[in-house]
């Protein structure tokens, strides 16, 4: 058996994906769209307050394609109050007029293929903190897809040694890193939460910087060799005073 | 051909994952919502009856995420009073306000790759009998995803010697056991009842237990070679005394 | 080109799996959901008619977890009749509170992998004709899935010459017959008519049966290396005089 | 690069399938079905029109089980035509009570392995054009279904070169000569237009030669290593004089 | 690790497939209808405006077949502007009678195998820039496909040395540039952006040439190999004088 490489988890996350079932809000009165758009406005100010708290995190864009019309993304301590917002979000009134288009349940993580030799525990590195726990950017565009590391005939990950692994990750990361600055991104674990084994979500003020990332990345072996991709979602920030505009009609 | 390894049957098993349809749900007037809730604890009260008297166990728990709203997971001595208990669920008010979301037939199940030398009927032993009628836990967090065995090239379980297999699936017990008093385990056949091969389903108390067994686990040759995996579903308990809260609009 | 075994072929068959819709079926008065009862009881009267006169055969079944509420199976000597019946259970009242869940189109086929000397007719062969015509068991529980044999890489079954193919089976037929007395299985086939190459369906007093028989066979190197299967189906008989109950709200 | 085969190309093609919404359309009153199916009945009359003037030619059919209940494939000299017939099918009433099931857009297509030593045009040799522009037979039975040739590891049918495809193709076609008189077959291609590369029609008064013919292609290591095949629909005739009939409830 | 190709990257494109809900189009009355067409036509005429203004361009077909009705393509400088022209269609009269087909989010690339050694601004170069900020053509047919370029086995486009891909796709370009004159191809790369990795549109006046280029081009080791196809739309042009028509009932 081949040793697994310590993951550092911190909050929880659900990526909540929703289409607008516009005929139907365009039918309700105008009066009654006011309110369900100021209900969600009131549901996303206790949003805010959480993350002012350091609570939870969260984030909301608009999503390019018939694949969604928006992103809610929220980081919380517990799955409890996952499922509490997720449900507290279908009992608003705007949500009967959404209809869901994706979601992903899993944890914000580290994974520590260089270990480390310090006694120190890591949840109390300020740096892996800050990671662990992080308040959501509020860039421009949002990238999110969730990934495998494939099993399959010669390229199975899983029989690879950690050396290997690990020499893997590092020529993975010094891609990252080259993209310091313009371009944030956040890694959640999946495995046992949902049907992929992790949720890669980037943010930028150039939405070319994705593209330009994962390209870059496809070409690196764990990628090429090992990455198996689940779908992707693009989208545009959507401002808190910019929601009644995005649903007027 | 290869020799199948010797299993012991316990109850039939149905997972049943459900969908609320809030829209339609909200739309009732507050007494239809009470009455339907109502009903639907009676009928629970049913299923705790049954429990209290040894003839099957039930367990009930949101589901985190679009996948489903709700999972309830049923054991029973025969088939028919599965298909009975979906059936009375079908005709509850409050069925009509949920969307199915998947179901997995199966039937606990022991594998029993060490044999017995025993004259023992193990049927009659009481360890066996509380694994294969077991009792479901109370526990904060559920996670249930079925899975296949690989036939694929060079990866073909089924084409494995009879102590190949027994070797691979002692070091897959070993990491199993070593979550012993974190995580409970239950297993269910589904050959010739549905999709997948077996179901798994795990509680725990603390959900991140399942992430890390499943993670574990992968990197073990049985699951990183031979595994297929379905779908995940992780949820939070949903005590009998929580349902009228988590239904409330 | 290898040479393909010789099939036998007999009535052609029609497995129709249909989910209820409950709501709508709830929705109607009890007088209406009476007179459909009614009309789908006569429609069946005239299905046994056809069978007392050995001009087809049938059987209906409830089947267990969400993927279809009951399966109603057909037997008849030709595709035009089978279409008809489908057209006609369309048009009965009960069918408007249906919704399509799985259908398969085939026909009963005797695969002669040992060939034969005799001079005989084997249609003319009365243990031949009762396997080709049958009339179905009225047994406590079915099992049916669709199946094709393997074409990928080294593992192509229709690369294999007769001979091995017949060694193959003949060990796979092996298995089936030590299951006689407790599981009866009748093969269709489906090569031009539907999406998998043959259905197998199977009827058992004892559910537990049917996982032991697939099981068992699954390690043989037929099904092992050569076997692809479809959706499981499990069910309960449902008795005429048990409709009326089944469908009572 | 291996060079491709040339191809004849004659009427442009689409099998369109769809499915009746049989409780929407019981509850329109008689006068409103039978003026329905007399609109659909002149529309069909048009067709035969364009039949008989050899600027085209149709087939209807209805479908056995659940996938679709009649497919209307029909043959046209330009693409802009099939998009005409498709959008007025659509306006009539009828259409308002189907529901589309599958459709495949092709073009009648003459694969030239043999190539030609003559200097004559293939397109005015008198037996290409009858099989370029055919008139659809009125056979009993149909049979259709989409497919590719594979391009998988070793199996990859566009990495062969012309000599061996030539000789697969050979190979391919006398089986499909000895059911000259039992089966028709129509091939269209599909590459740059639908999801296949071929769709396979199928005509014959007897149902079984459709299982026989494809079972024993399957054999043929063209179909065995190079055959990927899409959804198999199978279906009895729908003469004009019976479609009253068929819709009459 | 592998050296990706330099791309060269323009407008942002959106492919957004609709289907039209004939039955409750027609169940408008005829001032609603036309009122909505008006609306349509008011639409395209400012996004016709944006293309005389070289600040993006769009195309309008519609689609052969089931999967869609009609596709509208456009061509924008900004992620946001896409996103903004989805939402003002949604919140036309005419969007509440289509229903989603299929989108695809990308941008006009340039893959630049041949590097260049000049000191220019390719973005400069009046080719380059035509290229990657079109004008749209109004040919008389439309093919619109995505794919992937394959990582599986041995077949790993990803794994290949710049040096073999730059041959790879020597080859690939000389094939397309066979069709100068009676194919106009625009690729967009979507990497990050959607599920395929490129999508690939192509304008002709004559239909077969899509067949002939794509049928051609799949004997090229390239797509052989390493090309994974997804689904294809093929369609003839719809003027805007041609909509009143088109959607007339």
């Amino acid at each position: 058996m081949s040793e697994p490489a310590q993951t550092l988890d911190g909050w929880y996350s659900l990526h909540d994906l929703r289409s607008i079932d516009w005929p139907s809000w365009k039918a309700l009165s105008s009066d009654e769209r006011e309110s369900a758009i100021y209900e969600f406005q009131q549901f996303l100010e206790k949003l805010n307050k959480t993350q002012e708290n350091k609570k939870g995190s969260h984030s909301l864009y608009t999503i390019v394609g018939q694949k969604a019309d928006f992103i809610l993304w929220t980081l919380r301590p517990t799955m409890e109050e996952l499922n509490e917002i997720e449900t507290e979000f279908n009992k608003l009134k705007l949500a009967d007029y959404t209809i869901p288009a994706y979601s992903y349940v899993s944890v914000v993580e580290l994974s520590n293929y260089m270990g480390s030799d310090s006694k120190e525990d890591p949840y109390e590195n300020p740096y892996v903190k800050a990671r662990l726990y992080p308040e959501l950017p509020k860039s421009k565009y949002i990238c999110f897809y969730p990934m495998d590391k494939r099993r399959q005939g010669n390229d199975n990950w899983y029989m690879l040694s950690m050396e290997e692994r690990r020499e893997f990750m590092k020529s993975h990361g010094m891609i990252g890193r080259s993209y310091a600055g313009k371009v944030k991104q956040v890694i959640t674990g999946s495995v046992g939460f949902d049907d992929y084994e992790w949720g890669v979500t980037l943010f930028s003020d150039d939405v070319l910087q994705f593209k330009k990332l994962v390209y870059e990345m496809r070409f690196d072996e764990v990628s090429a060799r090992y990455g198996d991709f689940g779908s992707f979602f693009v989208g545009n920030i959507l401002e808190v005073d910019k929601i009644a505009k995005f649903l007027h009609v």
